[in-house]
């Protein structure tokens, strides 16, 4: 018998924002790997790719062409999850075991630059804060549109996130529904907020900056951290110091501290692996429901999958999806290894 | 205004055993898809690999040997994710946002068969009873011991699963804890089976049988079906017909029944694409924490991956990580490919 470890012994952890546990194995870290290895390409892009659908001037899918646009440029998806049209429905389907309901929605992509060799890391923070009021007005147009209750900006990177086109671009899918993951945040952060007067996240930060351990960048208005009770080996979260519940409400100190903040977390990604760091990236925020949402946080959930190199991903497969999500690296150690990472981008320092 | 076509509109259906829901796009099958392709081996395995640690007389990673097996071989996995060590816990970790608690466990390797080249398709039905026999076994003596509660058999097939040796085997996660998607699932079968006295599984078997739409195989005991609810392209569910809460309940018929549903069912999968289809799968069944758990029933879920061919997967990342779980083809279309297969391994016409 021994005295409980958490850097050493394996454990759960609970994590009040879905209100699920995850299983973390601090010395499986050195099990030695044999399975699959990623691609990665390490092609230099054109700046320009006459090939790209999503480079200024060229057609898309549908036959149309993309504008010469500067800086940021948003557009209709062509393959859209969700369609406008209102569908009516008897509730007559409703069954214990085939209950469904039609979703309205709609979805856009948002290119974040006319360059198609640029990622995140290597825009200007000028640039930065463009798509950011790129994501604002979006926001506030898609959240005005009567059926839409939410409004989901994200962004998928690198082929082993099944982005297609490495022309930077982001996704926003709104709709009528609170979506799963949404709904579960949605009643924690509503419970906390009843019972204490204050946001789940306002508390959780500051005990993270008291604690100092899961830290990776501070600045004035925002803080990234791996979460106590992250699920990937590199998953961080930049949650704003203020308790402001949507991206509209940022000030415009905020808006650049959240450009510089997410300009600095995707350079120390690349810098991990010397690659240009896969992640799937979202926006959690208040709905667009019409109500007023003094529990909502406005923070930013990065899913990065590589585990160890910039070809071996963690896999969440058989236990994960059965049982509960697992990871082999204690989150202390990973912001301690992002922490240490020059904010200098890896590919500036070659040329 | 149109009337609600589920074959045809967007919509989210309902997964009572979690409680969650996922949307289904059926008009998205139709985009084109320019991203990553898997690389899937078609390379011909020899019946013995001299440098397998699986196969019968080879070395194992900690040193050992394994003995000349001539069925399935069960081992202690080197690399567990948990440990049985007792350990000490002070529940002054316990906090709000920092909530921890270690867990005991044991992890083992099954090994299917002493053949290398072998799959369940291309096994005899005598040599999965034999596989049953074992998962059995194990369920028994692991739900033994004292400080295991659950025990999660599982199965990551291809290495598109994270699965590094093509040498047929599953594992078995053993643990104190119920983990989370295991909870989820019993809370449900619970307030069903106090609701109505049937299993939830039960009522829904039969529903399903008289709908007939979403069922793949049926035989005397089993039903193989794509559930209204999947998330993956072809995901299947394989339930018992009668309520029996665990393994280790079957009658000897009943396990010749099931060991003739899990060739079938793989052989369709196999026939798909031509290919060994990777998935990961797993059973869910009564936890061991020594009550008894009427509401439990036997089911074995089966989550593939790939969505159009033997390289190009459903990609589960941004919006389903933020929001939730996608899909592009109805259940009802899934189940209807998968029906039409032919039961004869492919690779057997080609020999
Ligand atoms: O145990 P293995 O085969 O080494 O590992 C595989 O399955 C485990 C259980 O699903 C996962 O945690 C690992 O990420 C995966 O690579
Ligand atoms: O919309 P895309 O980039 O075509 O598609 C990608 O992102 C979507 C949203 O996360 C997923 O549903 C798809 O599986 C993925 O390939």
């Amino acid at each position: 018998m021994k005295n409980f470890d958490i850097n050493e012994d394996p454990h759960r952890r609970f994590n009040p924002l879905i209100n699920e546990w995850v299983l973390v194995s601090p010395h499986r870290a050195k099990r030695p790997w044999q399975g699959q290895n990623e691609t990665i390409s390490t092609e230099e892009l054109p700046k320009y790719d006459p090939t790209c659908y999503l480079c200024p001037g060229n057609v898309r899918a549908n036959g149309m062409n993309n504008p010469q646009y500067e800086s940021s440029f948003v557009f209709e998806n062509d393959f859209a999850a969700m369609k406008q049209d209102e569908i009516i429905f008897e509730d007559d389907i409703k069954h214990t075991f085939f209950k469904a309901k039609p979703e309205q929605g709609i979805s856009r992509v948002v290119c974040f630059s006319p360059r198609h060799d640029l990622t995140l890391p290597e825009m200007e923070i000028a640039d930065i804060e463009n798509i950011i009021r790129t994501w604002q007005k979006e926001y506030t147009d898609l959240g005005n549109i009567k059926f839409i209750n939410h409004v989901q900006i994200f962004e998928n990177k690198g082929s082993v996130m099944g982005c297609s086109n490495p022309h930077p671009h982001g996704q926003i899918w709104a709709q009528s529904s609170l979506p799963t993951q949404v709904e579960k945040t949605q009643n924690s952060l509503k419970s906390y907020y009843d019972k204490n007067q204050t946001t789940l996240l306002e508390d959780y930060v500051k005990a993270e900056l008291k604690a100092g351990d899961r830290i990776v960048i501070e600045n004035d208005h925002f803080v990234a951290l791996v979460p106590f009770w992250a699920i990937w080996p590199y998953e961080t979260m930049i949650i704003s110091k203020r308790a402001v519940n949507k991206i509209t409400n940022f000030t415009a100190d905020e808006s650049t501290a959240f450009a510089k903040i997410l300009k600095q977390l995707t350079t120390k990604y690349d810098n991990l692996f010397n690659t240009s760091f896969p992640y799937s990236s979202g926006i959690h925020q208040s709905p667009t429901d019409g109500l007023i949402h003094p529990e909502w946080h406005f923070h930013m959930h990065f899913y990065p999958p590589l585990l160890r190199s910039a070809t071996v991903k963690k896999f969440m497969v058989g236990y994960e999806m059965l049982g509960e999500s697992q990871r082999d690296i204690t989150p202390e150690k990973s912001a301690e290894i992002l922490r240490q990472l020059s904010d200098v981008h890896y590919k500036s320092l070659v040329k």
